[in-house]
């Protein structure tokens, strides 16, 4: 069993390769510039560890890990378009460097390329795995168009924003490990259940990006605090804010939404201070990582071939207590 | 043997249903509206006709025709963002009506819904039959890449032209063909040859798409007369009459290139007739015509069988002598 640091270094070498043809450069060099910013390429590496829980990792498992890199990359492309971003760690989104055509291009052969990995796979497991593929697929795409109504919408419930994070971020985390555990042969219930230890981990995940976001150590979290605030984005602390705090503080939250006084990110923070939210988000996290957990102790596989998966999950969340 | 227009009919009841899911609507609902405004399904129908030339029609080839139709309207639908294409069949294009986000979506779910299609074609043959898929998809934005580039190219070859027209256009008719011919059990020499008869056949489409721009009887073409000539669009009269005018003619086609003068249309058609641009296109028509035909007899299989791609070849481009 290997940890997620030295699956993630031999993804990394596996990664760095031309993955498109020369010509025509216009479209297959920007998509080459984008795969070069690099990344955590959490989603490739859960599939090997979802692949290595139950067999040696299979050369399907590789092929299959790029795939979803790319997959991911694909969403990318295309959802800096529709957040109008400028850049990406730090670099400039293809559609600012090289125009929106090239960028829906781009996106697109994106995706076409990650389903051509997927065919080279086992004729044993191609359906099944291209099944959940398409699925997870077509839900991503879903979250993101909530995510996109959800911002012109007046009011968004807390299930609704559940269900939204899940489509949009869960279920590729959950996928990306099912995918791997079908190359390694696992049975229907330890898929089931490591799909769900990924899509609990995720929504784990977005409750502490949501929480530092407001609540974090700048030096340590890397992004501007506030931000979410600022940008008036619906969050788990809003959502909630919204559906708890008294009506004066409701009311205050309103207000503050619709304007941008210097004060507002202050002025917010100390109403989910005064109201909770904060205690609340990081109960709400260890919750859904708590259920994460439960759902890979559940797996039928001895516990030390787990090591690596519980590592992760203290890396990507960490615990509050 | 069926005919092109009893397979139209037949393909268009099989195609007219809910295509995806009622929710989210703001996704979905784009998508249907795009796919009810209709259009020749000719290259579903060439699936179908290249499966039946080899065998009764069977339930895999429908599925692939439904989802080489879905892929055709993604790349509609992205295209008319990149085209700036308010109207299309005069309704509302996605992304004038909904928005370029949901467009983007919209397209991208179509694309991944032809997927899911062609996950369910029988063992012995998805590997094959996506394979071709997929480097036909990636060839077409290849395509539609090139034919932006040239749009800022000072000049393009009759041969990059050419290119640019198999991939965007061409390929997608032969491998329609050819999909549909694998599915009916043909041996690789005849899923050759009917490959090259589409890909054939959409080269003499275009020229002769260009010809009737240009020359064609507006009230039996059903578009504004020149409108290629007002909006520069290089097309294959453009390019031969660069390379094969005189000097004189050459710099006025350039002239009238960098103007938008009442009598443009007039003037660059004069040059077309004085140079014999027009005879020549419908020459060249025809040379892919008969190179298309050539491919078709050459196909192992009773002349009987050819009759309806011969006459849908007929209705799709009309021969000039």
């Amino acid at each position: 069993m290997q940890s997620f640091e030295l699956l993630s270094q031999k993804f990394a070498l596996h990664f760095d390769q031309k993955h498109f043809p020369a010509e025509p450069a216009s479209l297959y060099e920007p998509n080459e510039y984008f795969l070069r910013m690099g990344g955590k390429r959490v989603r490739p590496v859960l599939c090997l560890m979802g692949n290595e829980l139950f067999d040696e990792i299979k050369p399907d498992a590789w092929e299959m890990a790029t795939a979803i890199e790319l997959f991911h990359n694909f969403t990318l492309i295309h959802d800096d378009i529709m957040d109008k971003a400028p850049l990406r760690r730090g670099m400039e989104t293809i559609h600012h460097k090289y125009g929106l055509s090239t960028a829906i291009l781009a996106g697109d052969v994106m995706l076409i390329a990650a389903y051509e990995l997927m065919n080279n796979i086992s004729l044993l497991v191609i359906r099944q795995v291209q099944n959940l593929f398409n699925t997870t697929a077509k839900e991503v795409c879903e979250g993101q168009q909530y995510d996109m109504d959800f911002e012109k919408k007046e009011s968004v419930t807390f299930e609704e924003y559940i269900r939204m994070i899940e489509l949009k971020t869960s279920v590729l985390l959950g996928a990306s490990l099912k995918m791997g555990a079908i190359l390694g042969g696992a049975g229907q219930r330890n898929q089931d259940l490591i799909y769900q230890f990924g899509c609990k981990l995720g929504l784990a995940f977005q409750v502490q990006d949501d929480y530092l976001d407001a609540f974090g150590d700048p030096n340590k979290f890397g992004k501007q605090v506030g931000g979410d605030i600022l940008s008036n984005k619906k969050t788990f602390l809003l959502i909630h804010a919204l559906e708890t705090a008294t009506a004066t503080q409701k009311a205050e939250l309103k207000k503050l939404g619709n304007q941008n006084s210097p004060d507002k990110v202050d002025k917010v923070l100390q109403i989910y201070r005064d109201s909770k939210v904060d205690e609340w988000a990081l109960q709400l996290k260890d919750k859904f990582l708590d259920e994460a957990f439960t759902h890979l102790e559940d797996i039928a596989v001895l516990s030390k071939r787990k090591e690596p998966l519980k590592q992760l999950a203290g890396y990507l969340v960490q615990r509050d207590h």
